[in-house]
């Protein structure tokens, strides 16, 4: 086992709307989260993805100064980065998409660097499961872990494709209304089962503000959701859930569900941060010392002696 | 500190319909509830309630059977029961009420028992905010714990009241819905602040599916919600909680935040049993074996290493 990272995923521009503020087009995707996250371990992590020539070096200088390798990063001429502006309402669980530009996007075909092709963990961010699957065909052997995000868009049109994914991932890691819409079920625990019953070995299912529970055989184990006095903005709360999540383990000697626990506590912690500003800005700020003294608060809100 | 528990709320018919059935008039209302719940406990514990001559003497009995003090509890010949009939959604967090009857409750003048004057615990189930003031007031001296919840209907209506009751209590258990209600502001944290600037030293704030919050000065506990295959009838699950809630407070030495986290604990494994059979069913059945099996559950539910 290395201690290699390969990431699979979206660099992009999104344009937010919350209940406190707007934004211009901001530094955004799945896998500029993801690495972000990751970037706090020691661990070699590559980013997989694809940029338009409007796409700012100053970002790619951010990604690579966190120590990321770009290298399976392809910046296209003539091309305009993916594009994705939404709105999130009161609440901060829903949210309406304004406008969604794929532009560069429809060109990806996402190649392995050789370096990266014996990765041991093997992270495919929430994309078109053809190119995840692409992805996953390009590794020389089996990865130790692969971890698969996914959404609504995919569920609803690229369904076959999804089904022969799910089968070949260790871990899936989607937010309630995600399981749900997969397995046609209301009850966690039981799409939960059914989704095991596909392949996957541990489910995580987030729940938002409500905190993240993670199946593994007949067991669960539920991250609570930390209460915040202010949620600002969402976006990427998911991806820097998996980015921290895959993190820890890519550290670990040998992968237990004790260190799945611990994994999606500090997945839960990074998140937390994500959500507390404005796009990427926590996550490029965040020290370790803080994310430590984070991981307490979790342990500490749930802590409680048995009488 | 005695260990006398008054409990004030409705002794009802209650008539449900759920995705996984519907019952006729079946034994309902928070004192009902409360009370079943009270009784695992080697507490004292006193009923004010009120019910038509339509009410089941089995159902007293019953009561009876499990230690219960009825000598507050009024019936009122020629009256019938306050009857409620609701319809639960697929989801189980919303449901519609289909009719309300307030009948016997209109006429509810609630009278504490001499006995249970000089209780320590009082717990002031969900009702007209006059008449949980009009036992605070009849009690001989402050109590040492008074515990209260209240919903929607009197949130609205019945604001002067609500809000006078609220300063005179030490602990108060409502759901997220009511807690933002109550506050105007979306965020619970902000709310449980705003809640405890009125009085309450203690805010439970409720999440159904998602566990519960505990809210002392800065402190924060949160109870996860137990990850159930099937929820059956979320009928009385804050009435259980509750009554698990102030019954292991009463077999305390002394109050602390730590006894008040497993009371939370406590309350949640109580309720986590209500809601897996119709109405009051699964607390009939109970047992204390049970119940400290699932407090275990809860523990293992979230506990992890630091690494």
């Amino acid at each position: 086992m290395n201690n290699k990272i390969l990431v699979l995923g979206t660099m992009a521009y999104d344009a937010l709307e919350t209940p406190f503020g707007k934004t211009g087009k901001i530094l955004g995707g799945c896998a500029t989260y993801i690495g972000l996250a990751v970037s706090q371990f020691k661990s070699e992590c590559g980013l997989i993805s694809i940029v338009g020539d409007d796409f700012k070096n100053i970002y790619l200088d951010l990604l690579e100064s966190k120590g990321l390798d770009l290298s399976g990063v392809i910046k296209m001429e003539g091309e305009k980065t993916f594009f994705w502006s939404g709105k999130y309402h009161n609440d901060m669980n829903s949210r309406t998409t304004l406008d969604t530009q794929l532009n560069v996007l429809t060109k990806f075909n996402p190649i392995v660097p050789e370096y990266f092709k014996d990765s041991s963990f093997v992270l495919l961010g929430n994309l078109d499961p053809n190119l995840q699957l692409a992805v996953l065909e390009q590794m020389n052997n089996r990865p130790e872990l692969v971890v698969m995000d996914t959404m609504n868009f995919w569920i609803d049109g690229y369904r076959d494709k999804l089904d022969e994914l799910i089968t070949k991932v260790d871990v899936i890691s989607i937010n309630d209304e995600e399981a749900r819409q997969i397995t046609g079920t209301h009850s966690l625990v039981e799409a939960a089962k059914k989704i095991q019953a596909m392949g996957p070995k541990y489910v995580v299912i987030k729940k938002g503000e409500h905190g993240a529970l993670l199946f593994y055989g007949e067991k669960i184990f539920c991250a609570p959701g930390l209460p915040l006095e202010v949620v600002f903005d969402p976006t990427g709360a998911g991806d820097s859930f998996i980015g921290g999540f895959v993190g820890h383990l890519s550290q670990c000697d040998e992968i237990s569900f004790e260190e799945m626990k611990f994994a999606t506590i500090l997945g839960s912690a990074m998140a937390s941060f994500t959500v507390q500003e404005f796009g990427t800005q926590a996550l490029e700020d965040l020290t370790l010392k803080e994310l430590k003294s984070r991981i307490n608060d979790f342990k500490v809100l749930t802590e409680f002696k048995l009488v």
